[in-house]
């Protein structure tokens, strides 16, 4: 998505060969004109595909996940981080390890918001190793629902998390792919949209 | 506001005298349809107040935020929930600690965020003691900006958080205001809007 990597070079920070920060439009400020139009591009992307809901991961995807929601005119589910188990059977809960920011939390979906009708389409805003997008789509599958797809907006294509998603059955479909990433400077490679 | 007292109404769970939960339409699963209208409602109501931006404490503000952000055609900026202190001179910090939910943290600002100029809208989902919307006016302010108003979805108006920001010089503007809550029990008396 030219908008957006396009945003990227002009806003992002390459910190490190791993850290990029776009604090000014996605993480900490945002954008709301940029997320629109993200919310367009992948409704119509994934019109066609029967999603019931769209879910993300608090909190850096909600902005993306609701517009894309807005424009598909189906729910919003916000997974959340929580910092110990909860001790009831009407939540699903799955551990996640982030190598990328060396915190643990447990992602956690109330039953109520899935069901085996559903097909979701996963939404973040960063993809490096995929330890979160797999938790969500553990957690979806644990509650009889289908994963359509994973909706990234900046992907981290150096490291494993998209194969390891493709390996898992899972189909990814990046906005932006950084190809090469280190301090001052950044590389895409072909983007999926 | 009317839509959102009937669906409060519909769909709310009040589980005590101090607790409801909206899980199915705000802090779990997001309604979109609902979130436009509230963005809607709320960017009339400051549109001609001069905002320039609109700012939220992640992350069940995050999505009326940001609808009401792209109706005024203004950024958003969500404040961060950090477990510790940060020892940067680019951050604004203040601790709050919430009574509602026994839980404390630093509320963050990055300073490239906020400036002299800015006038602020402040819209969160709920409102109780006022802990989160005290705090988030206290950073604007250490940056220089203004606070134009607060904007709330849910107003416990049973507790203190109105008249504390009231006292403190701050105009509230709440869309459904529960005057009396108990376990099966929501009773609103007149919103703001």
């Amino acid at each position: 998505m030219r908008l957006l990597e396009d945003k990227i070079l002009k806003e992002g920070i390459p910190l490190s060969d791993s850290v990029l920060k776009v604090d000014s439009f996605i993480n900490h400020q945002v954008d709301p004109t940029v997320m629109k139009e993200i919310g367009k591009v992948l409704a119509d992307h994934y019109r066609d595909k029967g999603i019931t809901k769209v879910f993300t991961i608090e909190a850096s995807g909600i902005a993306p996940a609701l517009c894309t929601a807005q424009e598909l005119g189906v729910p919003l589910v916000i997974l959340k981080k929580q910092t110990s188990k909860t001790l009831s059977s009407d939540v699903l809960q799955t551990n996640i390890t982030s190598f990328t920011k060396g915190t643990s939390y447990e992602l956690t979906l109330s039953r109520k918001y899935i069901s085996p009708d559903d097909n979701i389409l996963v939404i973040d805003d960063f993809l490096a190793n995929g330890e979160a997008a797999s938790g969500a789509a553990k957690l979806i599958e644990a509650g009889g629902g289908r994963v359509e797809g994973i909706a990234i907006l900046i992907e981290k294509s150096f490291q494993k998390g998209r194969n390891r998603l493709n390996e898992a059955g899972y189909k990814v479909t990046s906005l932006a792919r950084i190809s090469h990433l280190a301090k001052g400077v950044i590389e895409f490679c072909e983007a999926d949209i």
